[in-house]
């Protein structure tokens, strides 16, 4: 089987994932159309390629809050990856560092913490982060992920409640005995997401600045009016966010969003996106269009449970790859070339 | 089978009910077209999400002419509830009090008003009203309605001729023996729905008020023409709907006529909508657009056939798990703090 | 079987005539995009129903050109009716008269004119025309027409060549042996089209004018500038109509193309309407955007596969019926209360 | 097996040709969306089709750069034609010059530009140039084309690498051994496109200029801003294309790009489209918008693989019937008098 677009992966990870993890990594909430318009919503944009442009020179690679990394793709934040593969998060990390982008760990990760460090050392990771009703548990988090040298703090803002996801619900989806929320051992029992709190607001970001020197970074913002909030209170970046369509079904697409975002908050934060992402040519639009990186989820864990650290890499290097010919192709020498002028939204 | 959503009722409703009632429930006038658009139009309204907004104390109650219900969710006027379960209109006017909710009882119901009534003793009823040429038939059932406890009066305005459903036609539908229209015995013979006058005018709101107390709401108004007659004509509230897409087949969705008469009427009577409710984020979407309560038809009949009294309770606490949960994750912990800024129509 | 709507006449058709006239009743030019257009467009426009007016007397009357018909649809012109129902053209002027409505009856008839009006003595019917090089053919043509009572010459503007309806090329369509084009006996040899007159141009209907005191009514008119120049040539009315979609493929829907039509006309002359016209609805929504009357042709042609003259009726009975109820439902009670207030075109 | 339209030929190469023939011929990037919307685009483009005018006397004669043809459809440049039939490009300069039209001939022709331009003495032909790393292979291109009486000099702007097709990496698609890149023989191995030049830039077009008399047609450009630039460099004609879809897959259908190319070069140059011309109405739509010609690129390949030059014959003679008869049907005698006038953008 020739691994040769993000779709091969899926089909793969479709085939072999126990249905019951193909089915948690897949699910989106309700009638799952906000995450399948995540994906139609790049179909309605059309770009306006320059030709005669020399594009013999590429430079793909982007900076995050002053890091650089290799192209703008990074690794969003998903849980329990060793439901797709043995090692889990380390062959997340591994893979990342391999690529040199950004992985940004989840508070559900399936190693601690203190692994995923070890298992790439000097590689560039940022902390996702719930906040817990036993702010304790919260605060504890975030101290050790600034020990251990991650670079960032990403906090979730849409999920105060888990949406609804219909097959989760069907297939008593659980995680299997051998594995454990490690990050969270002992401060409550495995996957009792209730006691995430749902009182948490804009003032709580005052809170994490206080615990931390780390950059903080918003996930999960879909309008101008949360972008400016976000922007007022301080955070370094925001990512465009509809948690893959697994929160709020009814929502916007998030490259439909991020046209909002972007005109709101006028350059003054860094501002990604994620969902959806299936084509470099995905990538480019979202640059296009104000993004200044994307990060990558379910393909992420199609390339994990495909082959582990390699599998993921396979899918990073793939984007890699069609990120830097959709460019030349468009007439973009270098990431700084990409701009606004470079798509039109479809009249259908 | 696991009941997780409303579809799970209908594929069980369309499985187990014989074809003729399956049909007659599930029936559209001509193609159906506007039975169908009712519930594709809320795939065109997308939420407008707002994060980090304290949703630890969720609010869901409303109020309908004063008084209140659990969430605004009420059980819409639709005939021969026996075809669905054996005690027919009992259970549903059980299930309805038991879950705190509005129940509509029709003219066409398989028990008499003396039976719903004393089903659920204390439940908030409303009773429908159709105006028959024999205008004595008419004002006994007010009469009737209003001296049992009923609540509110709801004229349908929809119905000058019963609209042309092919199914019903082809499978000649009728009520089988055991069953009638108890309301009207007496008054004439079962099912012989010419004996509905067409020469009803707006005047008529005069005659209905000179007859009883009860609050008078008007059902099937889809212009903003016909919003500002009935405010003129002193009624205390309108329902959008389209009798389900069973009357004239090419008119608007009702939550697309909501927009419209919502802004004509300004607030002066209460706006509610019946039509295409199938989530809780439907029910969210019709709230933002100026909805104070939806009511649900079809849904209901499901869930009686399901397990009577106690399907059509899973239905409604479906509804309002999904409806309290999309309030949460769009931010807001009150119905009080829905509104119009909550949505947008897709450009698409 | 029961009959219920036109699609049950189409599924009859098209099971019971032999394929090639199914196909050629069928056949739209090309990809028959124009032709299945005719029909969609309908849905893409709403009513918008008004409720509580008078509808117990219904009068659905209108008149062509001062002739009264029972009800605004009548029969438009196509050819070859003998392969449909032995009798033809006799049947189809007999059920047209039967339902006291217009019959247009074509050149490319397999009845002789003579034959026709003989059929349906008093019949309200008008005579289609095709110029032909050899003018002095469409001459006696015209003149036998108005010697019969035809009271009205119905001039097709848009085959100065046929369409090219690819399965009558692959089927290698011609009329079977006992079959004529009757009313061009003598003139020229069968079903050679090609001996119509591509030259013809707006001075021919003066021409045509000096040969009859007949109205002439132009067919094939879609834009307001050949709608603007009927008029100044004098025509007393316009059938906005692409000819079923069989001619240019690419073309707007008729219903489409009459809202400028009737935009540049302000009503100097009376504006009809054939193409798509599948249920009472249609006709109403016809009615509303500014036709006076539309015309059936393949609806016709289905009714006279079923039972012949007997057929057409029912077909004709169950447009009106819907035409009635579906007027009656919208609040008008006579198609002088039918306008533009009724409709509006969907945004999607 | 009728051959009546293009489908009929696109289903016998598929039905006929190897597959990884078929597959290379088919390709698009990525998803094929470019490839798929630039047929779909010619389905919202809507006729307004005039009446009763003379079309008598049809002429669909245009010229190119002042060279006759006999209709506006020429073969655009694709390669490696001897996939599709043994003669290979040979057949295709014999029927072009069989119907009087031009034949743009790749650069990646599987026959010698001698041999093309000697199976063809007197035909109507033009040079496609990509732009190598070794200038020297380019400018010994130019002039050997110039020398063999080419009248014109086609450079692609829009391949500085070649577009991800899937279908041709699984395949591990390749010329067989018995077919060469005969025009680049000596000059490197067969097949390895990177050998092009992908720091090409618009005063590339000077140094073109400086090689030869031929006008020079730019094609590929797909903006207002780059057909500005192309006419301030110089060149004689534009070509609105996308490369079938092959290169950057999410970009603009060809007809709709053609709009803002044409609205800009304001008639400086001649401008040409190629890409989902698929019927005659194409043909006509395209030059409604402001081409001068058109050039089809996949059918021409469907006729070769047919039935090698006769079958290319087949297909152009088609396309000239279909193209003559929606003239004819739109009211146009003349390619002189189709004009913007005669189309629309559904609002759909």
């Amino acid at each position: 089987m020739a691994m040769v677009c993000l779709s091969d992966f899926e089909a793969y990870a479709k085939k072999y994932l126990p249905k019951i993890a193909w089915d948690f990594f897949a699910a989106g909430a309700d009638d799952c159309s906000t995450r399948d318009e995540n994906i139609l919503a790049y179909k309605r944009i059309h770009f306006r390629p320059r030709m005669l442009r020399d594009v013999s020179m590429m430079d793909i690679r982007t900076k995050l809050l002053g890091t650089e990394i290799s192209f703008p793709v990074g690794i969003a934040p998903t849980g329990f990856h060793q439901l797709a593969w043995p090692d889990g998060e380390k062959s997340t990390a591994r893979a990342a560092r391999a690529m040199n982008t950004c992985y940004i760990a989840s508070t559900y990760s399936t190693c601690t913490l203190e692994e995923i460090s070890a298992a790439a050392p000097g590689g560039f990771q940022w902390f996702q982060l719930y906040i817990h009703r036993n702010r304790a548990v919260s605060q504890s988090l975030v101290q050790r992920a600034e020990a251990l040298g991650f670079q960032g703090l990403v906090l979730t803002a849409d999920l105060p409640y888990t949406g609804k996801r219909r097959d989760d619900i069907r297939n008593g989806f659980r995680l299997p005995p051998h594995m454990k929320l490690k990050n969270l051992e002992g401060a409550f029992e495995v996957c009792k997401m209730s006691l995430l709190d749902p009182s948490v607001t804009w003032n709580d970001i005052y809170w994490l600045r206080s615990l931390t020197h780390l950059p903080i970074i918003i996930k999960g913002i879909l309008t101008k009016e949360d972008a400016e909030l976000a922007v007022r209170h301080g955070v370094q970046g925001i990512i465009v966010s509809n948690h893959g369509g697994r929160q709020l079904d009814g929502g916007p697409a998030t490259i439909d969003a991020l046209v909002e975002v972007v005109e709101a908050v006028q350059g003054r934060v860094e501002i990604y996106l994620d969902g959806g992402i299936r084509k470099g040519s995905d990538v480019l639009k979202a640059l296009a269009l104000g993004a200044r990186c994307v990060f990558i989820g379910r393909p992420a864990l199609w390339g994990l449970a495909y082959k582990g650290e390699e599998g993921l890499q396979d899918v990073l290097r793939i984007l890699q790859d069609e990120f830097r010919l959709s460019m030349a192709l468009a007439g973009c020498a270098s990431v700084s070339e990409i701009g606004r002028h470079l798509v039109q939204f479809s009249k259908l």
